[in-house]
Order: C-alpha cells, then sequence, then structure tokens
C-alpha cells in the first residue's frame, strides 16, 4: 500500500472543513499526538498534520478526503492507550476527538447517556451519580480516558469480573465509515438482532474500522454500599493461588479482585507517598463487594476474608468507607504511572488466561525473569485472568541488547500463555505494539478473517493502517 | 446466484462422508426438516437431502463439498425457531447437528461448560446444577432449543434483564466457515481483545456466516433464593406503564420483568388447563427477582410489589416455592405453543423499543388491531422493551386476504416501532420471515456492510442463502 503525503492542498482542505484553529501543523503542538502510553521512542511516530473537528459532518468530510487522496487516518482519543493504537505508524492525519467532548443526552427514563467520543470517562459517572446511577466501565485510566478510547480498545477494567468491560454497556453507535459514511448502530434498546451485530464488531476494533463520533452508553443503579478488602499474603503463589478459589468457593462474584506483587505496591506507594502496610506482604488482592444491602455486602466481605485467611493469608483490611477505600484503589489505579517514573524502559504487558490457570503462570514468569536477568513485577485483574506483568529493562543492558531481551522474553511469554489457553491482550489491545506477535496466538484462518473484514471496510486501507496486522 | 441441484453423486459423497445413517433422503421423513415454529405452508421450503454428521470434521467436509459444487446448505438445530432461519429456502444440503449433542466437558475451576451445538439448552442447567451452578441464558423455548440455535440467533429470554442474553456467556466457539475450514475463536479466558471480535460477530448471524461445532459457555454462580410475583392490572395500560417505573424506580435489577395480556394467559391457562386468577386482570407483570439473601430477595420482592400497588395494580401473588414458581412460568412459557393450537394463522412478532417508550407501543397496537379489525395478543418480556405482539388472523378472511392484511400490518407495526426507537427483532432473528422488512429499519449504508462481510466470508453464498438480506 503507497500513501501519499499530506500537501499543502490537503490542509488548505482540512482548514476550510474544520475551520484554521482546529488543524494543527506545529511540529511542537504534533509531537503530543506522536506517542500514546507505550515508549515513546519506540513506538512513537510523528503525523503530518492533525485536526481536531468538532462535529460528525467535518469527520465524514475529513475521512472522505483521506480515502479520496490514500492518506492515512489514525484517529485519536486522549492518547491513554497501551498498545500505540493512536499511534500515527504512517503519519498522515491524525484525527483527534478532544473537542468532541459534549454529554448530549442523559435519559433517566432508559438509564442511558448519548454523549461523544471526547467525554473523559469519569465524567459519566459524576454527571449521573447524583440519581444514582453509575457507568459500569472502570478502566484503571478512568480519570484521564475518553469514552471513544475505551469503545475503540473495549476497555476492561478493575470491575469487569462482576460488570463486564466496556462492549456490554454500548448500546449504540455512531461511526464515520472508512469511505466516510455516517452510520448508526443500535440504539437505545437492549436487545437486538436485527442482522449481524455491526455495533460489537466496531468495539475493540481500534479505530481500523471507523471512527466512533456518538455513543449510547447504558447505565446501573449505583450499588449502595461496597466493601474493600486488602488481603496481605507471604508471597504471590499463595495470593494468585486464592484466586480461583475464591470465584468458585465464595459463592459470589467480588466486584473486583486485584492482584499486586509487593514491588508493585511499593513503586506505587512510593510514587503517591501513600503508607500501605506492605512490608509484611509478598503480595496483595485487594477486593471488592458491593451491593445494596449493608448487611449482605459486609457478610458477603467477611465470608471472602475467611476464606482468604483460612488459606494463608497474612492479614485482611477492611475498607469501608470512602477515604480509605479511594486511597487503596488510588495505589492500584497508579502502578503503571509510577514504573514510567522508576524505569522508562519496560513493556507492561496484558495477558490474560483461564481464571483456574493464573496460578501456572507464575512459574513462567519466575523463569523468564530469570532467564533474560530482568525484573518482571506483576499485577492486575487477577479476578478475570488478566495480568499486567511488566519486563522491565536491566539497567546494564544497552538499549539495543533491551530490544532483543524483550522480544526474546514477548516471545516466550506469549508462547507459554497460548499454552495455558490465553492470549495476549485482555483489554490494552493489540495495536503496533503487539501486531508482531498476532500470529503466536490467532491462527492463519482467524487472521484471514480478520484481514477480509478490514478490505471489506477499509479497501484503501487509510483508517488507521499499521494495527492488529498487515494486510497481506 | 444459480445453486446446483443436489445430484445422485452428491449424496454418494455425503454417504461417504458421514456414513448411510446420517443421510436422509426420504421425502417423509426430510418433511420435519423443511419447517421452524413459523407458519410451514407460508414459509416452509423442503431440502433435497438432510444430513446429521456427528464430528466437526465431516461438517466442514459436506460444507467444502457444497462450496465446491455451489450447493446451498442450511444449518439446523432443533428446528424451534421463529423466523425462518432453519428453513431450506433454496433447497439443498440441510444439515441438522442433532447428533452433535454431547457435552465435552464441566470445567468447574473455571466455571465453564464446553459443549457441541446438538445440546437441549435445560440440559445444562441440569447438569450443572447440583454443583451449584447455571447458565443465564433462558429462551422460552429452554425445554427444546438447542444451544447451537440459542448461538446462531444470540437468543434472549426471560432473564435478560438482568443476566442479558446468550452471547454475554460464550466464551468460545469452533466454527466451521463457508469455505469448510475450521476456525477456533476465543476460549476459556473471560476478556479479550485479540483482534476483530469474530466470536460475537458469529454469534447472531442466524447461521450465515459458519456453523458452530463446539462453545465453551461460561456458568455462574446459582442464586440461592428466588421469588416470583404475578401482579395483576385492570389494563394493558396500566400494566405495561408500570415497567420502566419499577427499573428506574426500584434500584434494584430483577431477574425478569415479563407481561402478559388477559388473552395471552387466558389461552395458556386453557391450553395446559391451568388455573390462575385472570379473569380480574386485564394484563399481569411476572416479575421474578433472586439473589443469595432470602431477606433481602424478600425485601426486593416486597418493594416492588408495594410500588405496583402503590400505581394500581389490582393484586400481588407471590410464588415463593418451586411448585408455584414452575407453574407460573410455564403459563407464560406455553403461549405461543397455546396460540398455534388455538389458531394457526398468525405472526409472532419479536419488536423491542426502548423500555421509557413501551407504554407508546400500546396505542399504536390498538390502531393497528382496529384498523385491519385482527386480534394483536400481546405478551413478552416487557423488561427489555421486547413484545411479542401477535397478530392473528380473522376467522372471516380468505387466506389471501390474511396475508395483504399481515404485510401491510407488519409494515406499519415496524414503522412505528422504528420511529419509537425500536426494531423488529430483539431475540428472534431475522431470517426469512422478517428478510422483507431490513430495509424499514437498517440503513442502506448499515445493510451494505452487512452485505459486504457476508461476501467476505461466503462468497459463493452457499451458507444459509436468503435469510437476513438478500446479497445485490
Amino acid at each position: 500500500m503507497k500513501y501519499n503525503p499530506v500537501a499543502r492542498e490537503t490542509i488548505d482542505e482540512l482548514i476550510e472543513i474544520t475551520g484554521k484553529k482546529n488543524v494543527i501543523t506545529n511540529k511542537e503542538k504534533m509531537e503530543a499526538y506522536s506517542h500514546d502510553e507505550t515508549p515513546a521512542e519506540q513506538y512513537g511516530h510523528m503525523p503530518e498534520v492533525v485536526v481536531t473537528p468538532e462535529t460528525t459532518e467535518e469527520i465524514a468530510k475529513i475521512v472522505k478526503l483521506a480515502n479520496r487522496d490514500l492518506i492515512p487516518i489514525t484517529p485519536r482519543g486522549a492518547g491513554s492507550g497501551l498498545s500505540g493504537g493512536a499511534i500515527p505508524v504512517f503519519g498522515g492525519i491524525v484525527l483527534s476527538v478532544e473537542k468532541m467532548n459534549r454529554i448530549i443526552e442523559i435519559d433517566y427514563n432508559n438509564m442511558m447517556i448519548v454523549l461523544e467520543p471526547g467525554v473523559v470517562t469519569n465524567e459519566v459517572n459524576e454527571q449521573v451519580a447524583e440519581k444514582g446511577l453509575f457507568f459500569a466501565g472502570y478502566p484503571m485510566s478512568v480519570e484521564t480516558c475518553y469514552i471513544g478510547g475505551n469503545i475503540a480498545e473495549n476497555a476492561g477494567g478493575g470491575k469487569a469480573i462482576k460488570y463486564g468491560v466496556t462492549g456490554r454497556y454500548v448500546m449504540g453507535l455512531e461511526v464515520v465509515t472508512p469511505a466516510g459514511e455516517i452510520v448508526e448502530l443500535g440504539g437505545k434498546r437492549v436487545k437486538d438482532v436485527t442482522g449481524y451485530d455491526l455495533k460489537q464488531l466496531i468495539i475493540g476494533s481500534e479505530g481500523t474500522l471507523g471512527i466512533v463520533t456518538k455513543a449510547i452508553i447504558k447505565l446501573l443503579p449505583l450499588p449502595t454500599d461496597k466493601v474493600d478488602l486488602l488481603i496481605l499474603f507471604k508471597d504471590v503463589k499463595s495470593a494468585i493461588g486464592m484466586v480461583p478459589r475464591i470465584i468458585t468457593g465464595a459463592r459470589i462474584i467480588p466486584t473486583s479482585i486485584e492482584f499486586m506483587d509487593k514491588l508493585s505496591v511499593k513503586t506505587s506507594c512510593e510514587y503517591l507517598n501513600e503508607h500501605l502496610p506492605y512490608q509484611k506482604a509478598g503480595a496483595m488482592l485487594l477486593i471488592e463487594i458491593d451491593g445494596n444491602n449493608e448487611t449482605q455486602v459486609e457478610e458477603d466481605a467477611e465470608g471472602v476474608g475467611e476464606l482468604c485467611l483460612d488459606n494463608g493469608a497474612i492479614e485482611v483490611y477492611v475498607a469501608d468507607n470512602y477515604t480509605t477505600q479511594d486511597r487503596v484503589w488510588s495505589v492500584r489505579r497508579n502502578i503503571a504511572e509510577a514504573f514510567k517514573v522508576v524505569s522508562p524502559h519496560q513493556s507492561l504487558e496484558d495477558i490474560v488466561v483461564p481464571i483456574a490457570s493464573i496460578p501456572d503462570l507464575m512459574p513462567v514468569l519466575e523463569r523468564i525473569s530469570n532467564k533474560y536477568d530482568i525484573q518482571i513485577p506483576c499485577y492486575g485483574h487477577a479476578g478475570d485472568g488478566n495480568l499486567h506483568a511488566t519486563l522491565v529493562k536491566n539497567p546494564e543492558s544497552s538499549m539495543e541488547e533491551w530490544y532483543e531481551i524483550e522480544h526474546k522474553a514477548l516471545k516466550e511469554l506469549y508462547q507459554a500463555t497460548k499454552t495455558l489457553g490465553g492470549t495476549i491482550s485482555g483489554e490494552h489491545g493489540i495495536g503496533s505494539k503487539r501486531k508482531p506477535y498476532m500470529e503466536s496466538v490467532s491462527s492463519p484462518v482467524e487472521l484471514e478473517l480478520m484481514r477480509k473484514i478490514k478490505k471489506a471496510f477499509d479497501p484503501n486501507n487509510i483508517m488507521n493502517p499499521g494495527k492488529i496486522f498487515d494486510l497481506k
């Protein structure tokens, strides 16, 4: 596929479509759009132009232009992604939805919110909390990420074990196709089998099949009560071994079962200047139980706590008020950020395995860590089998050595994950970062079907090219 | 598209693949495969041959043969469908999965079951109940339908308001593509964003994109307590008007909110020789609350009951033991069957609207009923906005008149449903029955994207052709 460069005439046309204030060509300003939260030097790439359209119609016109002139176009949310999905790896146009940030309607009667893709996820909850509602998606980047990015990646997060991931709550989408056509998929109905489920196909397609310009999101009644348990274990093995037991043994589905090894907790606590009692423990589980009945929630939490104590937990701390709950969760949410400060050279992974196989993953990480002499702190959504093992560059290696080690270690990790019935991404997506490894977990037939869909939607391959897989 | 007939050589080849006992050519025996639960005279069509393969490999070979020789192939489950999805409208091969009915594995550690498509849905629950688990899909035909059909239609049912529809529980699929290739999608992991979500695309695609040959289904802990409320209202309007209030007002999500008008209850009661107190009421709601705490469930049920009484309910009957619960639900489950006995000439509809718009649907039904002088009994999953309005032929009309009235009345009903933000099928699917009306609810752009996907998967259009939409 040969793309055309962004010419002076292209810029003029973009200005005509969106106005001068929405077209950025200044290199310094464009730099912020050249990377996401993956290491910039390794995965970053400069756009030729950035546009920040304000309406669906403008987006449709821009996409039509790109499609006509064979210019790659990369949709972008908050740039908080962890797989390079929003990086313009072939240059061209970056289309940022930052100015498409209106909440269009809060429909209490249908318990839905209609919004544009540039709304920050947490804002949804702030807007609807007073009416006793909430959006059950809860990515760890909830304070910065956009709804549009959540949809593009089908973001998971801390409450997925009970509430599922983003896609479960997306009832309707307005999408600009790679041909620049506007299409509405789904609506304010909670059931719909009218033909193929194009809405779910768009969700998680990482902006390669179209640009989401509007979404209808289902809200749930906000549980009135919750308890968080911070449970200390002597080592990683006993903490992780507990996860499948909780799920099958406690006969309740917790809202969250988050896992953090000692290094993760320590690093985040130091970053936040927070004092959790991590010294005693080799690993921790953070378990949340929610519900609408205080007694029930307390009983459930007690049951889970006792189950853990009966199975080797050192101590169970109960956080049952907002302040302590927020402190504990803040530690969990900030691990990735904290690690970036400590070491910029790392590979934050997103592997996922069947829950019963989580314990089997630990020796794999240990083996890889020893073999390549790298640290692999680990944390994540253990209740989903989704672990953010993070390969950290050994300070003694050169960058060249590190890239080689990273590639080899990832290959081994992914192979082992696959052997356990898992895959290479539970919620961060493939993007450009994991594209080279797609063939290690997806069969040729599966990949070919994906390619065929991509070609059917985007014959010119202008929409976020270089992501997920290459077209052959 | 020109198809080739099933020749003598085709039959020989099929016998070679699956053995003689699995190839049916006898007209009398094939008759059972010529229709589903839609009126046979109107929608039925004879196959040229029926095969009942026993393995995935046999299915792959049969599909390869069909694709090579351009013979249409129609996958079939229990034949309990309500949209003509399993009817071989172009003749050719019917591929019944009735002999693919093994439960391959019950994996308690991952709370999943692995099974073949011919397993009867209820059997899953029977198998896992002793371990305190259940499959949360609950189509009304649970006692006869196959899991494969549930997946093909993305079946909904009586518990969707709380538990969602079939697709939420399908973690993995083995599929034979229209080219006869075997592909595994997903697996025993609860999160997965490795490329496009082909699994969800197959779910609900009505057997037009491939044949499901194996499924991995997630189970949930079986709630320990439940209460059913049968709530009598003086008329349809007051019952239906209650639905959005319960959902937004009671701050709990009931397991079910089923609606039945008087005629539906009466017809089913007479069919079952059951005595529910329907004489007093113009309409009823059947509301189920489940949970793991008896007190909480009772309190929730009480709250819902009181809310209804405060808003004009005549009476609230509580069914809190298995026998009465089963009796009440049996009445609800058997409405469709009962109506078929009363009048074979009817159109069982499956419209769905936003829950807040359910009350607005009632005057529409009344208007259409008056205009065409037909009865339209109505029942369904009101909690999802999914109503099975049923157009019944006036005994005084000729069949010719009825077909004309049916078409006109459906057009009006669908148009009104669309205007309310709804669509023409919430759970039964489009199949051949609703295909002529797809354009009334799907935009040209959306339909074109669906067609492109179909062509990408099945360029020869051999896999269940004549369903959902026509290729242009």
